[in-house]
This record gives C-alpha cells, structure tokens and sequence, in this order.
C-alpha cells in the first residue's frame, strides 16, 4: 500500500513514520511512506505558497496553484487509472474512527493534503479532495500530524505489517469494550500483587475475569460504547 | 509551560515536535519539550522493558519498573512540590477535545506516558497517572503520535505561542460550528471565481455569508454539532 503526503514539513512527516513498527514495514515493502513538499511546485519567485484570505480574516491561506501542481505530478507519476482517493485532514471533516481506518486499509493508494496556515483555498479542495476527515474535535498547528496518526491507525492493517497476526483481532474497539488491566512481571511490584486467577493457568476463568473487567471498564470511562455493547448484546446484566 | 515525555523513542517525538509554529515557541521559551527514553531506566541488565503478559495473550507488556523510575527521576527534577499531572495516552481513556485542551493548557507542567507494545503493566499506571486519555476511536502502534498530538493542540493554546491572538479565537468549534470556506488569490483559478460578496468589501454582508455557509457545513457534515448549534440559538430556522 503506498501512501503519499502533501505537507509544507516533509522531514516531520518522514521522521515520524521511520520508527519501529512502520519503519519495518516500509523495510519489508509492504507499505511505502511518499512525502512531498507543496512548496517544490509553487510557481512564484519567491516560493510564495499563502496569500491573505479575500474577505478578510486573521492569518494566510494556502494557494489553490502550488496544491494543484503537487496533487498533479503525484496522480500522473501513477499507473493506475482509477482516481486516488485524496483524505483532506481537517477539524472540518467526519470524525476517524477505527472502522473508517480497517475500510481504507483495502486501497491500494491514499494521497493525503495536509493544511498549515489557516487553511487551503476551497477551490482546489472542490477539485482534488475526495474525503475531509478530522481525527477529534481539537484543533492542532497544522495537518502534519494528523495525517501521520491516520497513516499509522491505516497502516498496521495492511495484511503483515503487525508480527502478530492476533494483535490486530483482540485489541480495543472489538466488540465496542475497552481492554482489560494487563500485568507483567514480577508477581509482586510496590507491596501490589498481580491478581491470583491470572497464575491459576485456568484459561476459562482468565477469560471470564478479563471479560468482567473490560465490562466493567467500559461502563465507567465509556459509557457511549457500554451502551451499545449491551444493546447487542441483551442476555448481560447490568 | 514545560511538557515532559515519557517513550522509547524520544527521537521521533522531538523531531515531530521540533517544526514550524513549537519550534519558535521552544526557542522563545514560551514552551519547553522534555523526552526520557524510558529503556534509560531499566535494571534490567539486558536494557529489557517489556515482558509476557500474566494470564496469556499475545503480545508484550511494558513492565512497572522501568516506567516508574522515568517518572521518578522527572519529578525528582522539577521543584513544584505539587503533584504533576500525569497522561497516560490510551484508547482506554476519556476522548480529547478542546476544552480538555483549553483546561490542560492553564497547568504549568505536563508529563505523558507513551506506551508501545500491548500496553503497560496495570500497576504502575494505579501509581502514577492521574487522566487516561485517548484522542479518537482508533488504534495506533503506539502512544507517541497521540502523545504529539495533545502536545501540540495544548501548547498552541499557551499564551503567546501563536502569533496572531485572532487565530486561537476565531476558529473550528468555537460556538459549535465548523469553519467557512476560504479562497485567496487569483480571483480566478481554474474558471472558478472567489464568491462576489468576499470582493465586496461590505463586512456586514461578509460575515452573515460566512455564517450561513457555517451553518450548513456543519448541518452537512456534522448534524451532532449542528444540533448542539441550534439547541443554544433558538433563534435560528432550521
């Protein structure tokens, strides 16, 4: 799966994505990280890329031009023919949520726009832009890292990217729970015991507890997905 | 305000971290952005910080011990004698949002833990942290990007950081509404012109287009803002 990132901070972006998990996957090709600095293809002399925003208002936006140029030398260095869906990352977009990121994961190519300034002038947004999609509703610095999370929570789905296939399956949102408390060695850390039935090796009752927990978890931080787990699932107690 | 980051990669947080808008903050000592490789604290004598989990599962866990040294020795360092506040960023917590930045923003220091692999050991999170936080409903490889995240849309918030005091006031979610759309020079691009009324010059007519082309954005695209919208301006028409 190839993604490629419009961004004015190329070397953020690259330095972000090049760690751990990602940097192998990039290593074993199963994903390939393309960044590409909007300001390479402004046509000013002064690799201008922001202008005041008509109407008025505090802060630049970003030209229509230097965007388009970009978007366009990416889509004709591609085979494909099919149009590549371009994200826009913007607190004015649906919200990400991990199913959106598992539906993604199946193309085979993402261009992300990532906006700095105060935003990017609508009329290329109209041309190029498929999805706008917003991680939370909170405002950062620019787009950069945005993107970057959706890069990531995208990424470890593709097919062989995470070591352990099961990871993927029993992790958070399966099911509308939240994890359960883990504990590691040693048995006893700070005067605190790890709980008896994780060393009782009776896996039936492990599950029982770590379902409980996960419940009970839920309800107290969550109670938007403890509803709706226990709406599909109608034999449980409150 | 002084931003103190517990990870195993530390390079990729103070790169990412480290550009455009933070970058002067950092250098105008408005901000300050600390990392600790938590695999500097370990005793373990192969530098080992993760191991299995108690009670089965896939995965490794980050243990108790290396985790709570780091934070340790960072508040030992720090001279408030007040407790600080502690992040652990996890899918398993309460969903970031602006307020939450806005209210984070008036703390003086901030530590986040930054957990990688399947999780952290239960215990030394009962220990240390204070906010579980997660920012969106969706899965990443590690807490790094979602720690440079809430540092950031923090820190932009801390007095003097953004140069325009406009910026922070009049943008997304302020008021429950998203952003208009915006246009900059020319005033043609791509045989689409710049809407009439932003060439006006009458700002009264500007703003009340502005608002309306809010208005149904957000209806559009975020019928749960809009609802929150309408419910507090009941003068408003549907």
């Amino acid at each position: 799966m190839d993604f490629h990132i419009m961004t004015l901070f190329p070397d953020m972006v690259r330095d972000g994505l090049n760690t751990s998990i990602l940097a192998r996957a990039a290593q074993r090709e199963l994903i390939s990280i393309n960044t590409y600095n909007i300001r390479d293809y402004t046509t000013d002399k002064h690799k201008k890329v922001d202008d005041y925003t008509y109407g008025g208002g505090a802060g630049m936006l970003m030209q229509a031009q230097p965007v388009f140029d970009c978007y366009a030398a990416i889509t004709a260095a591609q085979r494909t023919r099919q149009r590549i869906r371009t994200i826009y990352v913007t607190p004015q977009g649906k919200c990400f949520h991990q199913e959106m990121a598992r539906e993604l994961a199946s193309e085979e190519q993402l261009i992300f726009l990532c906006g700095h300034y105060e935003g990017v002038d609508e009329r290329v947004l109209e041309e190029i832009v498929t999805d706008y999609i917003s991680i939370g509703d909170y405002v950062l610095t620019g787009g950069e890292l945005a993107a970057m999370v959706m890069v990531d929570a995208i990424a470890r789905l593709v097919p062989g990217v995470l070591n352990n296939h099961d990871s993927a399956e029993t992790e958070s949102f399966t099911d509308h729970l939240l994890e359960y408390p883990q504990y590691s060695r040693p048995e006893v850390w700070h005067d605190r015991r790890v709980p008896e039935i994780l060393l009782s090796g009776d896996h039936a009752k492990v599950d029982a507890w770590r379902l409980e927990q996960s419940i009970a978890r839920t309800k107290e931080r969550r109670p938007d997905l403890y509803e709706r787990y226990m709406a599909e699932h109608p034999g449980k107690r409150k």
